[in-house]
């Protein structure tokens, strides 16, 4: 099959490799439809973060079970299938407590399971998923969904369900002012993730034109494009004099997450959900004077992914619009380019 | 009038002063009928906060209204009634939103109203009370509470509020486990709070024995008094191989918040009061990696208050059962000195 691999800064390829098979009791196979390159793909391609060795790569994907081992439950062949974008067992203490991200047997795509096994990426023609019964959440009533429902699903595994994880950690709830900062798949899902909980005001911090119409048509009533102080003051200029409820910090600088921390009312909260880089810190003495709550971390997408899914197939959200740009599994390549350089919001690589 | 006056490092003394008027339309002047010494006051005592010039200082008191200017609502002369530990207006966006503490016009005891008077401290034989509608709740159908009921009345000033405060921000509910560090006052009334509020297992961190024993009359359902690796060891033990749901930091030093910050279990949150002091830092990757939450800060007692009333004239909480040494006004110097060698828990000082 073919597969996408990273070498090494920018250099991305698609390789073949060999066609996965059910190697353990609890794995499936599943034939992917759609992957996508995530924001933090860009970590290891930026150099941001080492790569050691040429690794699979891709963490986000959807598709079809081909085979399951003899000791899956509630999957069989033939199911539509969404892959959170970690694997986990679904029966510790962390996966019983909704805590799947932190689950004891916790493994990633393009890793290895605790077998010592190699597990595929999610940015290739098919995937050997372990403890799929547990990973892995069938579509009911959907076999060959149409591109509009794919796009959506696909959120699903990582962007959708971190938005929203962003919003529930930032205590968004009906009724409350919201501030989201990040222009990115995530941020945008994260204006949709507070719409649909019911914030009465969303504040969309962008200064893409694109990404504030896509912000608009998902939620944000106000959009702001100025940054630092000058953002702050026109947050709290647009909410009356006092700052947000509700903010959601979904990039991770230094800059972002001070942005976020000042736009947060006295008793507000902050949901953080951009990985932390670049020194960004939590002063304590700030949290204490105002009553600051902050909370995030990684989405336990395997959670979310049915309250959220039954709302994608209601047809009450479609997050899958953050996808503006579509191509072959070949061009990964340029996939990569294309998010690196921020031409695309987000890019769906069809197998 | 007697009132307690610090001077300096370890120099606390009882003075003249004279006896406060109304001065502004919306002031009541109160006669302290109890006050106490809170750990917060040993730190200009122990010379840990800079002293510019002699303070009256105190901030938690109970008493009876003397006189009310000719604004005040809400209020009349012979109300019983709690002071808490900060002064509050009521009607900016901060105090609606019950985020007292950060009201836009908060003045604190022994300090200066917005109009540049000056407010007498809690320790004395009367204070006037500045926004004292919005400031002092009445207590009703009491005017001369026996000494029971005038314990558990002062505690709601400060240390009761405070530990509900630490409970709620760490998101304690029905069936939640705890972990409370700290076994002052404060940590004890945590202990209570978290009792109240329907924890199921709740492990309190100390080492004394008269501590823990007030603790276990509070609801604690284990003591832990190892520390560091040794205390989280513990406390995975006590739950059964993991960490806690909900952790109370009671304390505010670096050892006690790093103790209370590796007993949280992935998923959890964290209850912050005590003032951070030494360099008490949020590792910001520490909560991504295990999505912690971490709340807290000074306590909007006003805002709690009245809940927590109900349930002390109802006598389902006892949290006065703290005072374990009562002492004259004119022994405030003993009170501080005892407070600061550990021998009491909390002294209550009787005008």
């Amino acid at each position: 099959m073919r597969a996408t691999i990273i070498h090494g800064p920018g250099d991305i390829r698609v390789e073949d490799r060999d066609y996965p098979g059910v190697q353990l009791p609890t794995d499936a196979v599943v034939k992917v439809a759609a992957a996508c390159v995530c924001g933090s793909d860009l970590w290891p391609y930026r150099g941001v973060k080492p790569i050691r060795r040429p690794t699979a790569i891709g963490h986000e994907f959807i598709g079809v079970v081909e085979s399951v081992g003899s000791e899956v439950t509630g999957l069989k062949e033939g199911d539509f299938v969404i892959a959170p974008f970690v694997v986990s067992c679904g029966e510790c203490p962390q996966c019983r407590n909704g805590v799947t991200v932190a689950c004891d047997r916790l493994a990633g795509w393009g890793g290895k399971d605790d077998s010592g096994n190699g597990i595929d990426g999610g940015q290739g023609q098919a995937v050997r998923v372990p403890m799929a019964g547990a990973t892995l959440v069938p579509v009911p009533g959907v076999s060959d969904p149409d591109e509009a429902l794919r796009k959506n699903l696909l959120t699903l595994s990582d962007v959708m369900a971190t938005g929203h994880h962003a919003a529930l950690s930032a205590q968004v709830s009906a009724g409350r002012t919201v501030v989201v900062v990040g222009d990115g798949a995530v941020g945008l899902c994260g204006v949709l993730a507070a719409k649909r909980l019911g914030a009465e005001r969303i504040i969309a911090m962008s200064r893409h034109a694109d990404r504030q119409a896509l912000a608009k048509e998902f939620g944000a009533t106000d959009i702001v494009a100025e940054r630092g102080d000058e953002g702050v003051d026109k947050v709290r200029e647009l909410l009356g004099g006092i700052l947000a409820d509700s903010v959601l910090e979904c990039v991770g600088t230094k800059e972002s997450m001070e942005q976020a921390l000042h736009s947060v009312r006295p008793g507000g909260a902050l949901g953080f959900v951009g990985v932390p880089t670049g020194g960004a810190e939590i002063p304590l003495r700030y949290l204490f004077d105002k009553n600051i709550t902050v909370s995030g971390g990684m989405a336990p997408a395997r959670t979310y992914i049915p309250e959220l899914l039954a709302d994608v197939l209601a047809g009450k959200i479609n997050p899958g619009r953050v996808f503006d740009v579509e191509m072959s599994l070949e061009d990964a390549p340029a996939a990569y380019k294309a998010m690196d350089e921020r031409r695309a919001i987000k890019v769906l690589l069809a197998p």
